[in-house]
């Protein structure tokens, strides 16, 4: 067999080589994300047990409300941003490393003025992400008012 | 339990909370490398079952020539270099992805003029680097002799 090691080139946070997907969490509001997975996905990948995906957020932008079993390993790769992470709001800058715990509500925001871009690494087999299925919910999910007026639903 | 997420902040490529430890692969030849083991390692982080690092050559510096059964994620978040990845030498770029199949001889070299850093991501339990025991030893694994010029044992 021929060996599958490759590389698989850039040209300034586009990977020209790969497919540029739809973000999509099915019922979620997001808003102005991009996602590419850069490696864990394809036949020939099969050694690998993670994936790792490049995601940017355009400016004003943010992904869904949401939470899983599966943890994140995400790196800041581009611009800056905050985030929901479980019971607080946080600013995330160029190179912060965000370990997002299993069962951990998150969401991220580009919300200083900047598109934000980043790399987040998962388990190749997980579970889906669960969303708040109303406002109810979402009082449950995030008790703390101030936090609560972050999150995009 | 308090939730364990959390953001380990970057101060330019540098992770102050963190410790840089020593690059070291036994017995092997190497130059000019450290290393961050960014999350994946720490008591608190169990819920992961992959390690993210990050690695930085000095200009002139390069990684030990190495192979093992677990595969590689590189993903080049600074600078750029070459690296002896199975039976070719590659230029890699900034942001290019990298995929070490299990089993592929590789090394990173910044011979281009500039230090080279990279986000490396590895299963958290895996085996450990085997390094060519001798000249003759290398020839078996790069046979090309070509490539074979630009390992460093």
């Amino acid at each position: 067999m021929k060996n599958p090691s490759k590389i698989i080139r850039s040209d300034n946070l586009t990977w020209p080589d790969l497919e540029r997907k739809e973000y999509k969490t099915a019922g979620a509001g997001f808003r102005d994300i991009s996602r590419y997975v850069l490696l864990g996905e394809r036949e020939d990948e099969t050694g690998l047990n993670m994936q790792t995906r490049y995601f940017e957020i355009g400016e004003g932008g943010y992904s869904s409300l949401e939470r899983h079993r599966h943890p994140h390993t995400v790196v800041i790769v581009k611009g800056r941003g905050s985030m929901i992470l479980g019971e607080r709001v946080e600013q995330i800058e160029l190179m912060d490393a965000v370990y997002v715990a299993p069962g951990t509500v998150h969401q991220f925001h580009a919300d200083r003025g900047e598109p934000m871009g980043f790399l987040c690494v998962v388990d190749r087999y997980r579970d889906r992400p669960e969303i708040p299925k109303d406002a109810e919910e979402l009082l449950e999910w995030i008790p703390d008012p101030e936090v609560r007026k972050k999150a995009r639903i």
